[in-house]
């Protein structure tokens, strides 16, 4: 079984000789189950067994096993005979689920996920995947609703592996840059693998973690500020469980950040004055109300564009926080950031690190269950901004599979902070260019090809074009918003065509709550399909 | 302005002289606000008011007001030139809010009603409406997002008009079998009319009202068990802004409960069965987990099921108890329910007012806002139950709009309790009659025509012919279980083929994460619409 690559693997996890990574384990009886060959975990794996990982947004993801076990079985053509159920919190890297992915390494993957391979794989049908609420995730799968058809029984995960950046005197699990469903795969593993990755300092300070209890026996969490602390701050673990720690200097492969783009910046701009509005208007306190904000170039743009407005003392409660949340650590413009992933680039990263001793108690990281939960997003009164892949005239969203069919990533925490929020904004460009066409593609239709937001969950949409407040509006009031403040202008006539002639006919036979032509509210979509392009000649 | 039927009703509030209406107000200062002549009350309103009832589910909503402004207009001919805006909880009685709806009274009515003239005139386009989740409504109501269009500015209640029966000492309001959004109302008021109700007991002692702070200083609820109280006893009240007190003796005008049929016994068996086996796995306890139950004939069957199936010491937390409950009151077999309403009917009413002394210690009536929030409803882990108009083959929920446009009640709590359950099962026939045909209807379709709940929210669905556990399940995995378990014969092979040839198609261009042909899946509805019946010859 041994081969060149798990050598050259070998070769990376021995490098420290061990003596730093034994000063990383408080709990000196682990040092027994360091491991310095891969060979000796390799055999661990089988196929078909249920696997979770640490990892959220892509930091915080085992990545020395995995990569070990994709070059296993491409040296030993194992492709389609060793495959796995796999869970995590979030997405992974490229160079872990996205590889297994094309080795055909995964059977079934829940519930968020990123890259082109594993994209492919779930859309020609190979891949089982569902995409699901993060928080509401969290606690299915210690209900046993991911496990319960499991062949062999039994509500566990058989092997958990975790990258953290310490181990505690108690054994207890110190993770990196993301908590996700890391407390809830150790409380559920059979057995646990550590990769300690001792490339960046220890995180030791910066996690809240909570145990969360099964109704009956669950309790309100008891934080009612984004830097209240109710947890532990490290993961609690038996350390019998722990089968293996292994070291990792494997850094995540987390993208550059990308400059803002003139419609980014636009959309930042028509937010940053409606904030503003509210304001003035009373409806908002002067330093707002926390922010969460999705991932992503618009995300990116419009926290820069709050952060260079006239805002101060921000707080943040939100799932991931990119680099733009830099500028704020920096200008002491924030207050605090709770959130459950840390995703800066490589670049961010080293400015983090470089400022460590300040920066790091400007932030605490949670539970994907506490950031993402309902119950802490209604109570703080969140500002959530997250982009859609389309939204229709009556304000409902699409943001997981295009024209009703292609998953992209998954739903991610967007439903739970857009139902639950107090301000729910949805940003997005008015238009997207097709293969022929460079406004081929509106991203507000008739009718949502997959809905995942509902009307009655988005307050606020915005595009480069403007902004559609749709707060205490009917639907047809709503439509007449949506279409003048956000279509882009080559398919306002279009969308209000279909809008006027719609309420024409459904006026006639008493339906006109909500005007729609079933029959022709997808003639945008199919346009493109047949011609490359959603301007219709005629409805 | 003195009418004949004015003056009915004044002989109506009249009967009682005071004595009895005096003995129900312990804030003696306020015994000069009581209003024997409707006259004086009638000039209060005026053309574009923003008005607020008490009500939920069709229960303690004012009526003596409601309709002497109903003959006022119909008596002077003002219909459309008397319209007010009218905010309440859910619904009320088709008394008032219907006969105000066919009198043409009501320009804006939010977040849910019932009545075929309200019905009639929303979807007429004459009645602005908006459903919205109930919770969230009591929410943002109160952050202004209804009033922030008010024509004359202010974040208020013009006139707010409450049932109660009884006032306390302090001049607080203790309301009859529902909360709803009275004490948010009440909060945001002008003036305060109240109705006092002394047809029924006072329901001294069964509410539980808190005052909902808003964000950044809200709080926990402190609340995990059902019968856990942390409000006051009645609704806080500016006594200075209630401007009048009348008597009134109408009763709520409930229906009638009617007997299971053949399609929700069979229905409720299923369910029963389901609970039954779950226990027996160890995914919930022997009582169970508190149920929810909505409104109508089948929640009705099956929270008859299961009070006749082996659980014992069941906990209730709902919005609305109906008649069957009282079975469980006589039976012993509740251990305690949390609503925000009761909704009995006559004779209900009168088998509760007969046992008082021992059913009144065994609920709880709370504010909306906590009965139905995201907080409450996934923190006790409850078992919701919920009735759709269709659901897709992917596990999506249309509760709203027939054919997309035509607007039904509204979502109601459906959305809270599906997104937020432990176990969300929402029921339905499988088929239900066209004009024309018998099973001319399947409620399960290939593609919802209004998407009020989605693919992420619910996990098991019911009809007469099985039980789909979704559950864990991917989409095209979902697919199968729901069109083999749910679908009527007659539609299997229809809904077999759909998904078939969109599988078929959508696995050559790469998009079968969940196969559509956005061409063809409403052809059931336009089939319908054209030929009377759902049944398609082919696709």
């Amino acid at each position: 079984m041994k081969n060149s690559q798990i050598n050259m693997m070998n070769n990376f996890i021995n490098t420290g000789k061990n003596s730093v990574l034994k000063s990383r384990i408080g709990r000196k009886s682990l040092h027994r189950k360091i491991v310095n060959d891969l060979d000796d975990i390799i055999p661990l794996f089988q196929n078909g067994q249920y696997l979770g990982w640490s990892g959220f947004a892509g930091t915080n993801y085992p990545k020395v096993i995995p990569i070990a076990l994709a070059n296993h079985v491409e040296q030993n053509e194992l492709q389609g005979k060793m495959k796995f159920n796999l869970f995590v919190g979030a997405s992974t890297g490229q160079e872990t689920e996205d590889r297994w992915a094309a080795l055909d390494m995964i059977s079934r993957r829940y519930p968020h996920q990123v890259g082109k391979n594993i994209q492919k794989g779930i859309n020609s049908g190979r891949i089982k995947f569902a995409d699901g609420h993060l928080s509401t995730f969290a606690n299915d799968i210690t209900y046993g609703y991911y496990t319960m058809n499991k062949p062999k029984g039994g509500n566990s995960m058989d092997i958990v592996i975790i990258e953290a950046t310490e181990i505690t005197e108690q054994g207890w699990i110190i993770p990196g840059a993301s908590v996700g469903i890391a407390p809830e795969l150790i409380q559920m593993a059979d057995k646990i693998i550590v990769e300690l990755n001792t490339s960046m300092p220890s995180y030791r300070g910066v996690h809240d973690i909570v145990s969360i209890d099964q109704p009956p026996h669950t309790k309100p969490f008891q934080i009612t500020r984004v830097d209240d602390r109710i947890g532990y701050p490290a993961i609690p673990c038996d350390p019998e469980k722990i089968v293996a720690i292994i070291e990792s200097q494997l850094p995540d492969s987390t993208p550059a950040s990308v400059p803002a783009d003139a419609v980014s910046k636009s959309i930042a701009n028509h937010i940053v004055e409606f904030l503003k509005r509210e304001i003035s208007k009373g409806f908002l306190p002067k330093n707002l109300l926390p922010l969460q904000s999705g991932i992503g170039n618009i995300a990116n743009a419009v926290i820069g564009g709050i952060h260079n407005g006239p805002f101060d003392n921000i707080n943040v409660w939100t799932e991931v926080i990119q680099d733009t949340f830099l500028d704020f650590f920096e200008s002491g413009k924030l207050n605090f950031a709770s959130t459950t992933s840390i995703r800066f680039s490589q670049s961010g990263f080293n400015r983090l690190f470089n400022n460590w001793k300040s920066y790091s108690t400007k932030f605490v990281l949670r539970n994907q269950s506490i950031s993402n939960s309902a119950e802490m997003i209604r109570r703080l009164g969140v500002i959530s901004m997250n982009t859609p892949v389309e939204f229709d005239i009556y304000g409902h969203a699409n943001s997981t599979c295009v024209a009703g069919s292609r998953m992209l990533n998954g739903i991610g925490g967007s439903g739970e902070f857009n139902r639950n929020s107090k301000l729910a904004i949805m940003h997005a460009p008015s238009v997207r260019p097709s293969k022929t066409d460079p406004l081929g593609v509106s991203t507000i239709v008739p009718f949502c090809t997959h809905v995942d937001h509902t009307e009655h969950d988005v307050d606020i949409y915005v595009t480069e074009q403007g902004l559609a407040d749709l707060r205490g509006l009917s639907p047809t009031e709503r439509a007449v918003s949506i279409i003048e403040n956000c279509a882009h202008p080559v398919y306002k006539p279009i969308l209000m065509d279909y809008f006027k002639s719609s309420q024409e006919i459904c006026l006639k036979n008493g339906s006109a709550h909500e005007p729609h032509q079933i029959d022709k509210c997808f003639k945008m979509h199919t346009n493109l399909n047949e011609k490359g392009t959603m301007r219709i000649d005629s409805w």
